[in-house]
């Protein structure tokens, strides 16, 4: 159990001003404060301050996302929410979910249930049980990376995925590539799609090509990219942007298979910026996601839904990190033979109505 | 001066009762705290509790828009900033500025001569010596309506165009139209050129006939409809959807005017849904904006970009109010003769290319 000492000892400070910090004392900084709260939430202190009459808590649901190792890609989204959500002197309940789960337990019950004034829901997928829920709930709940768009007490957060393709084409461009290729993730994922119709936008309003064949769905795991890449390569592609940095490791290494070399023969780039982006080799030029702000994004989105403000979307700037992956454009001779690649998922047709015409 | 008994009798609770709710007192409940500090600021009741060693300070900046009286549509907007950021401890100044104002003060040496943590942006246009100054802009700044792209400290807020423009011509579309003509506000606005991209988008994804000539821009006052719903008129459009509810009476008033009923023989859409929208005659189908929703949203979207969130976007729900302007579509012939306006501004090629192809 932590205590304020532990805190304290851990920040170099006296124990009565985290107790000040802790217990909204009035002659600390506002910045020592901040120091403070964001500290204790990290260390897992268990405050009693925010118990009042009425209900202050959130239920925090996360799936399909590993989360308790800080390398983890959801440990600052959690991180980050729980710190935000302390210094408004709200508890957060950090529960796992499994389809099964929510098979047997709706929703709206389990909110009631659980005395939670609002939710946030971390990971899920669209095919998901409570996801056929959501158009009815009654409680104030963002979602990342998802988007419901019948219910006013739904709002989405993520990071702005028209903006991170418009900044991945338009380095290219600068580099002179046109045959600029995307192998996006999971087809049937809201973000999935949100990537493919930025880079479909992208493309379109810079007047380069685009072709099906080069604008594919696979899955976000380095495996995936082998069954792409080849047949990108072959018609021509100098660049590929990938939907995550694992699907771009693929390629890397793919690409290298082949007797390409990146980034002088072809330049590659990856999505998230996760700790390996930066170690690879050639280190990752990639669109880097603030992690920890998506988390504080979340709380504050949820925050002001509690004040009945209807958010609808909430979107963070993306961060374009320019490494070593990407380089200068070089003509290449397309291949005329071009293998049928039966697995491959081409692009959601809706989606070109929506862009391509 | 307006004194806690004076908002205790408001209220019709004790002032003792008041006193807490001010003063953060623990033995009152959170929504009797909430509607008392709603009320205090209502009031313009002017504490002292926020006046700590740090600078808790907003900038709440004003222009091209009327604010003072109940019933301008500024009003809510900055009561419900102001409101929502009383509540959480931040003091609001409200600065009224003007082209020569800005010209003759940088942004930046103001902020830091009025010791401002942050800056919330209303009514600002395009060409506003101020808004070439946001590029390098240093402090956390929300803008109503309006979007900076390249700075990471300057966010947007606003109703969310795509959506409402999607709910216009989705309900026209139930109603047998496809002819449906946009008449939007005034060209250079950003918030006019959203608009726009959201009525062609969803033409385009509904599959229906984008005529250049049906989508134009206007200005935003009742006076300048004339100039352009003749001529939707005599090239078939059944319906017309307008930039705002002033454009929306001024097209009420052409069509009868040149002899068509409203809606027997033509469907008209507002947007902003103003208190006059309702007495109208037939009263207005239009989108409804939250005002005190959009203030408090810009607050919540400060207090994230406060704590380090860098958001881009955050976009409100929109809500389409069906009244009785809009009715079933009944063919019309199409006049041979149409008139060639010089005055008229027909939509941005730049949003063609990035939808229409």
């Amino acid at each position: 159990m932590v205590t304020i000492k532990d805190i304290a000892r851990e920040l170099g400070v006296a124990a009565s001003t985290v107790s000040k910090g802790l217990n909204g004392g009035s002659d600390i900084s506002d910045s020592l404060r901040t120091a403070i709260l964001e500290k204790a939430v990290e260390m897992g202190y268990e405050s009693k301050h925010a118990k009042k009459a009425e209900t202050r808590k959130l239920a925090l649901f996360i799936e399909n996302m590993d989360y308790e190792k800080p390398d983890q890609f959801g440990y600052q989204i959690v991180l980050g929410f729980r710190q935000a959500a302390f210094k408004s002197s709200w508890e957060t309940d950090l529960i796992p979910i499994t389809v099964d789960f929510q098979a047997t337990h709706p929703l709206q019950l389990y909110m009631v249930g659980g005395h939670y004034s609002a939710a946030c829901m971390l990971g899920m997928a669209l095919e998901d049980p409570w996801m056929s829920q959501m158009d009815t709930l009654r409680y104030p709940t963002v979602l990342l990376d998802n988007f419901v768009p019948a219910n006013p007490n739904v709002g989405s957060v993520g990071t702005d995925s028209m903006e991170a393709m418009e900044m991945a084409v338009s380095h290219l461009m600068g580099l002179g590539h046109e045959k600029i290729a995307f192998l996006d993730g999971s087809a049937h994922s809201y973000i999935s799609d949100q990537r493919m119709l930025g880079y479909l936008r992208s493309m379109k309003k810079h007047h380069l090509p685009i072709n099906p064949n080069l604008a594919v769905y696979a899955y976000y795991v380095e495996d995936a990219a082998k069954h792409h890449v080849p047949g990108m390569l072959d018609l021509g592609a100098t660049a590929i942007i990938c939907g995550n940095d694992l699907l771009a490791a693929g390629a890397v290494k793919c690409c290298e298979s082949l007797g390409y070399r990146v980034p002088d023969d072809v330049s590659i780039i990856g999505y998230d910026d996760i700790p390996l982006a930066a170690k690879m080799d050639p280190p990752l030029t990639t669109i880097h996601q603030d992690l920890s702000g998506l988390g504080r994004a979340c709380f504050y989105t949820l925050h002001a839904m509690l004040d009945e403000v209807s958010l609808n979307r909430s979107m963070l700037r993306p961060r374009l990190v320019i490494r070593k992956s990407t380089g200068l454009a070089v003509p290449r001779l397309v291949h005329s033979r071009v293998e049928n690649h039966d697995s491959v998922l081409y692009v959601n047709p809706s989606l070109y109505t929506q862009v391509a015409g």
